[in-house]
């Protein structure tokens, strides 16, 4: 089992980095000069995916942009991975090999590969990456200064509605497992823009991909950056917190940088674009705070940072919303697990 | 949740390596000139652990020091570590600082600070680690060459010893919670010199200790060497398979590196010493190989290398018995779950 993931996931990028990897007590990395940013997260079935819902490679290959936005969210270059599979007996080696294909197509489009890791069994299968990645000045969380306008790049919502719109369509309810992120329950009967909408909503759910390349173009621009996984509404306010200031997301703003596909899928779905995109995460987009002049080309400005505390929507009546909502595995439940 | 474990793992060490650490995206440490070694460990429960068996601050500082001991088989300094927790709905936030307190001090006997990590929900209890550590020449598995020593450093099958205690003493069936690593259970009518070996081998078992400081002294003195996780069967295999060469165990030396309290173990579980020494596991011993001339104090030599394949065990009779066994949660199950 492990000479088979040896082999996915070895390559010519592996040995730029690694000069031992799979196989020994552990990986060793090539010295690097510059700082190192380093990350764990764990992805475990029932709390953030259903088998129903995905194929074995999407929860690869999502389990690994999940972590890898981390380093996008530092403005960090991926330099390599170490994975840990909890494998429930209810799976052949074969899935494992379905699941670590996943992984490596994400880590090969990342640039990062996958050094080593661990493979143990367990009741319920759980995926958990940890990244390595190099940067020179890390864009923190803590940097956002009153002034700033704040910056959203990519999308917010989509991921959420793809979500809500497989458990609407109760996919899997038969017990069926998804095999291919083409599967799209419920869309026999729509509109060929419909379609087009839940198609990419499906994806954004399935398919995450970590912002890095855009986590990178914010060095020197940007002054704060966190990548957005609990819900702008939770994720802004980590970000006014721990820069000790206050977030402010103009509603009409954010009604302009969100995707035309949410729209639709909002009333696909008989809710509020602006809702999803409030409490939805896990489309990882970044959310960053700069001057601005010198915001990149792919943010668009959803509002400003000033003094005070907290993160709030200013809608276009000229209310002030507290921003309240998002996820915390930690606090009261809000909402079941997916 | 994680303030509370921010102050737990925080201090002098952390900020020593870590410019920043718990509550940003990701940790940043400061650049290191020598090589990387890196691994990660899951202990899992139902698989690697029960509850019942072990106090939660054990299973903290138990699956600090598995982690741990890979790198002490590289003969790294370990630097710092990042946590990934998994914990059930039925577990408090007092019982995951109680985890955590098992971890923290482990961390700190080490000298290597956690610097952030994860927390989720999930059915079962998991705790992933994974450690960074540095070292200017990495020992390998694959370095032994034929007319070397094998050389264990530290105990074998004593963890081996006490989790057949636990077993034997059906300890936990009644659904209580272990809450302190003193409970021995079954040893009330036992001689002195008996009980002291139940609490080495419950010792061995809840409480392994990775030996970092002498994988560091095995540096420019060892070839090659393994951390003993699966049993010396499985772990010495390991070994010759990576290194291309037949490991010889001579039974009449590794009888004589074992504990006493061994000894007395087996006869309590009417079972032999070597038997728990060559499969049992989770002791964390070192296997290393060298020149006899370089074998470290701490180090007794238990075999040699020949050119060849596979482990084998050489009795006093002058039989050669392949050793077979350990464990690997891959193969059809020898043995169930703990």
């Amino acid at each position: 089992m492990l000479r088979e993931l040896e082999r996915l996931f070895a390559g010519a990028s592996s040995r730029r980095v690694a000069t031992v990897g799979i196989g020994d007590d552990a990986a060793v990395l090539r010295a690097e000069k510059r700082p190192l940013v380093w990350t764990i997260d764990a992805q475990i079935e029932g709390v953030h995916f259903r088998r129903a819902w995905l194929s074995l490679a999407d929860i690869g290959a999502r389990s690994f942009h999940a972590a890898a936005s981390d380093l996008a969210a530092m403005g960090a270059r991926p330099v390599a991975a170490l994975s840990s599979l909890v494998v429930p007996e209810s799976m052949t080696p074969r899935d494992v090999v379905a699941l670590a294909r996943g992984q490596a197509m994400a880590a090969r489009s990342l640039g990062c590969p996958i050094v080593g890791g661990n493979l143990s069994r367990g009741g319920e299968l759980g995926v958990t990456t940890t990244l390595l990645g190099a940067v020179e000045t890390p864009l923190l969380r803590s940097g956002a200064r009153s002034g700033d306008e704040l910056w959203l790049i990519g999308n917010l919502g989509l991921a959420a509605a793809g979500l809500r719109w497989l458990t609407a369509h109760d996919a899997g309810r038969d017990g069926r497992v998804v095999t291919a992120k083409t599967e799209r329950p419920g869309t026999s009967s729509l509109a060929p823009a419909e379609r087009r909408a839940v198609r990419a909503a499906l994806a954004a759910f399935r398919r995450p991909r970590a912002l890095v390349r855009d986590g990178r173009g914010l060095a020197g621009r940007a002054r704060a950056a966190i990548d957005v996984s609990d819900g702008l509404a939770a994720d802004a306010t980590h970000l006014a917190d721990e820069s000790g200031v206050r977030i402010v997301v103009e509603r009409a703003a954010l009604r302009r940088a969100l995707a035309p596909e949410l729209f639709t899928m909002a009333r696909l779905l008989e809710t509020d674009a602006i809702e999803l995109a409030v409490s939805g995460g896990e489309d990882y987009a970044l959310l960053a705070t700069g001057e601005a002049s010198r915001r990149p080309r792919s943010a668009r400005p959803i509002g400003r940072v000033e003094t005070g505390r907290n993160a709030l929507l200013h809608d276009e009546q000229g209310a002030l919303i507290p921003l309240v909502g998002g996820f915390d595995h930690f606090r009261p439940k809000r909402r079941s697990a997916k």
